[in-house]
């Protein structure tokens, strides 16, 4: 059995896999190009309902649900938001090359609605229904990688399961030792090399969108774990919003690449061997969390 | 040829590789308890000629240099260094998830003894002598990968050529289009996921060691390529030393994890298989990236 596997792995390598096979040549658009070709069409639009909005004092951060990965989980965390939970709580920990967290310092406010024990939502059963890009790059963590409606995925056809990937800006639930221990009332961002050995052992349940430079240059906590040592030290959390509760005008208009598109195929092309008078030798490979996923705004009076 | 330096890689996927090939065991022991049951020959020092000091108003970024892998630009760094090149410069761009570079903002400073023009070490050729503690995970970048006296790094034997890899801390060398355009005037820090794409494209000279976070945690700038739009925003860099030309009270006394031991391959085992209460799924892989480089401090006043 064993062997009949890795025999798989040789075939799959040998027949449409780049590693190091071929002299990679670079590529004649660069992604700019290839976006400034794109039509409407190849980007849709952040969707309301499964869009969060962290206030900051400094400023919003954007971030998408993705509700085919963690569905108990994002509708949790909907309501903890329309319960105002998160509003006053803060950033509790920054840890240099990992994550930032927020939760309740004072681990006292209490839920109403939402719940407080959640199976884990680690990995999901995947299906025909589920949009998967592959991309034919190798990769060490998981046998297949690609993109599933713009989130990072990796995907296991012998478990049959499929996950989100903790790609720098991946949204997570942050949980304890048991794998009910997280319910969504602390977050985390990953603000690092992408920490992957995480997938499959935490429930991702999005992307930040937008603001990432509002989490990433806060200054790190310097206690254990990169939490902050002084409650003076913590970011205050003005309020966590669901997009589709605010007014249209007050609403972050964000598109985002689609990933199921030639265009996405092409973006992937040219960063992957990017052309250019730079660059002097293609990489031949683009890794998972290096595939870009453009973000764009649009004007709030949509024609 | 093609066709046979696939089945090359086929034999070595097969014999060697853990590509997903069998299931993983958790670790029984952590990264805490191989370093707890190192031995002082475990570590070695940072070498003063070759070590950095960063001076900022806010704290010290100390990086080693690598002149194994940029023998030259090593060299005309210090040169740059002991001329007080730096002091008084200032960081000019911090690109979010990328990198901060250093630079002198008005292009007006004047080197003396320091070279102005210097053919780029994207690559070294590399021998026997030159050590590299091979990783049995799989990379997309290089068709090997290791560590060299502590340092991230690729290789390619049908090239014979090595070179350091971009990894989060990795230390560069600023050009222009021209190879021969970067002369260590201006260098970069990786502060992001490792944009592995630049890998044998630019100069690597070494990586920091301590104080990454005053570099992660400063505003990003917002013009083009992040680099700050107005002066003010530049965080001033008060002067830049090697470490050998301060008085021993003044260094910061470092020690690094050696790399070509049996405690480091056992401290990779346990970060690639994490074991503990935490992790339910060891990943069975660990990115070049993800290998952790303890630095530890050590007293001014050696017994």
């Amino acid at each position: 059995m064993r062997m009949s596997r890795m025999m798989c792995l040789v075939v799959a390598v040998c027949a449409s896999f780049s590693v190091h096979a071929a002299t990679p040549v670079k590529s004649a658009v660069s992604m700019s190009d290839v976006l400034k070709a794109s039509s409407a069409t190849d980007w849709r639009a952040l969707n309301p309902d499964n869009t969060l909005y962290l206030e900051l004092e400094k400023g919003r951060v954007v971030m998408e649900l993705a509700p085919d990965f963690a569905p108990r989980h994002v509708e949790n965390i909907k309501k903890l938001v329309r319960e105002s939970y998160f509003d006053g709580l803060a950033i509790v920990r920054a840890q240099d090359n990992y994550v930032v967290q927020w939760a309740d310092p004072d681990e006292k406010r209490e839920v109403n609605t939402a719940q407080r024990k959640l199976d884990g939502e680690f990995t999901v059963k995947y299906n025909a229904t589920l949009p998967f890009t592959r991309l034919p790059d190798v990769d060490g963590y998981a046998p297949q990688v690609g993109h599933s409606n713009g989130f990072a995925a990796g995907r296991d056809p012998k478990a049959g399961t499929t996950w989100l990937a903790h790609c720098y800006g991946a949204l997570g639930v942050a949980r304890g030792n048991e794998n009910n221990s997280g319910d969504g009332t602390s977050l985390y961002v990953v603000t690092g090399h992408a920490p992957r050995q995480l997938d499959r052992n935490i429930t991702v349940v999005g992307r930040v969108m937008q603001g990432m430079e509002l989490l990433t240059s806060l200054p790190r906590g310097t206690g254990a774990l990169g939490f902050y040592e002084k409650p003076e030290q913590h970011t205050r959390i003005v309020a966590i919003k669901v997009a589709a509760d605010l007014p249209v005008a007050e609403r972050s208009q964000l598109e985002v690449i689609r990933t199921d598109t030639p265009t996405f195929q092409k973006l992937v092309a040219a960063q992957r061997n990017r052309g250019g008078d730079w660059y002097k030798v293609p990489a031949g490979h683009i890794d998972l969390c290096n595939v870009p996923l453009p973000v764009r705004a649009v004007s709030n009076k949509v024609q």
